[in-house]
């Protein structure tokens, strides 16, 4: 049995098209729609409860586009609303970024040392350390907000700039101090400097969400029974929540092509 | 005649803060009502429609609290609403941050090049430089947008910090190879990192838009005989909507002092 439907991917802002291109090559037969919430970007340094109330209107919104699956391609959504909300969605499978990255994270490392690093929100939470802990309780745990890579990869500036080059400094040098042998990426924009952040830490393995949410997804897909077997090419929607002059230099450097994106009200 | 009913002041977070120390330290008899819409800052990468909607949501706010005068503490709210929602609200005199800054920095300019840095959408709006124009025709305006600036300054970066120096060397070195004597700070944000500014710029004039407001909100007061004689203390009171974990470090860092903020909602 085929089923055609979409799949729901939404973000606070475009950084979620890291998972997106992910999405797109593990599972290229699958249509998906992708909302970003581009007038409330971003999320990293707001409460939890507007984080939740944003959470669940996009939800609400992509139900209402009827996706068979909703993936949460946000760092903090995933860490500060995603565990109230499960309950209150039943109907429909939804995944994040915790889960995934995590569970892969506890595969690679040896040195049972994981270092984690995401936005304010996404740290004070401490989601992908709780889950690692509860997986195995032998793993240290190295958390480290980064607020300002947000920004600096949402400018373009993402190159070995002595900006940059300077912020992974600023940032990750308690890191390089501890023995880490794995990093997770905790939030969607940071694949996009993955390779300054290796050449800074050299020999840990980064693990790139996305990466790890499109294997998730494939294997809820074949178990729920809703992958897409027709050979008809997919098609691959994207809404904002606002439309500012920038946004499309910003989606092609997350997503590595050219897209035309609609307006959405939320 | 005396006026006890506050002045509203709004901004998109708390940067406008700059603006309301300068009221109170010219103004000192004045009671006033700060909103900062922390839920949706920063207004800088937004676009027109979205912050048009924001401001007048904001100002419709702050009527609602019966002030005497709005004070758009806001370079991008002034630059790109306001124009719009002068005629919408008779009823009230709103001052922004353009005219009263580019006054001034057409008064002091002598090599009639002024400089102007602020918010991706300040710029794009060219609000200073076309007042500017109309004040006179032969000043050259050297425009030069600063994304990063808004960030920088709420990570508390605002030292002689590498990122805060690369950063201003990255965006500022062609100012520095034109001949302008005046710069005008077209975001709030800016005067917490003018010493930086002005070290990178020597010689060059530094316009603080909340000193040139609160000159200009002082004649105001006094040419619509609303001004406050009383002797009685004024009272200062801060609404945000949207409260995180760390915005009282950030208005500490704006104010200079600890102030209790409530959450409104918009």
């Amino acid at each position: 049995m085929s089923n055609h439907r979409p799949i729901g991917i939404f973000d606070s802002g475009l950084g979620g098209l890291t998972v997106a291109k992910e999405i797109y090559r593990l599972l290229p037969n699958e249509s998906t729609i992708y909302i970003g919430d581009t007038a409330r970007v971003p999320y990293g340094n707001r409460s939890r409860e507007a984080v939740t109330q944003f959470t669940q209107e996009l939800i609400d919104a992509l139900l209402t586009l009827d996706v068979k699956a909703v993936v949460i391609a946000c760092g903090t959504a995933s860490s500060v609303a995603l565990p109230n909300l499960q309950d209150a969605y039943k109907q429909i499978p939804i995944i994040g970024v915790i889960e995934p990255a995590a569970e892969n994270a506890v595969s690679v490392t040896t040195s049972n040392h994981i270092g984690v690093i995401g936005t304010q929100a996404t740290i004070a939470s401490n989601s992908f350390g709780n889950f690692i802990k509860k997986s195995n309780p032998h793993i240290e745990i190295h958390n480290q907000s980064c607020p300002l890579f947000v920004p600096i990869v949402e400018e373009g500036i993402i190159n070995d700039h002595p900006i940059l080059l300077e912020a992974i400094k600023h940032y990750l040098n308690k890191l390089q101090q501890t023995q880490i042998d794995t990093l997770i990426l905790g939030c969607t924009h940071y694949p996009i400097i993955s390779h300054a952040i290796a050449d800074y830490l050299p020999g840990v393995n980064l693990i790139n969400a996305g990466v790890s949410v499109a294997q998730e997804l494939n294997h809820l897909l074949i178990n729920n029974h809703i992958e897409n077997t027709s050979a008809k090419s997919p098609r691959h929607r994207y809404f904002v929540t606002d439309i500012n002059q920038n946004f499309e230099e910003v989606a092609q450097t997350f997503l590595g092509k050219q897209i035309s994106i609609e307006k959405i009200a939320i």
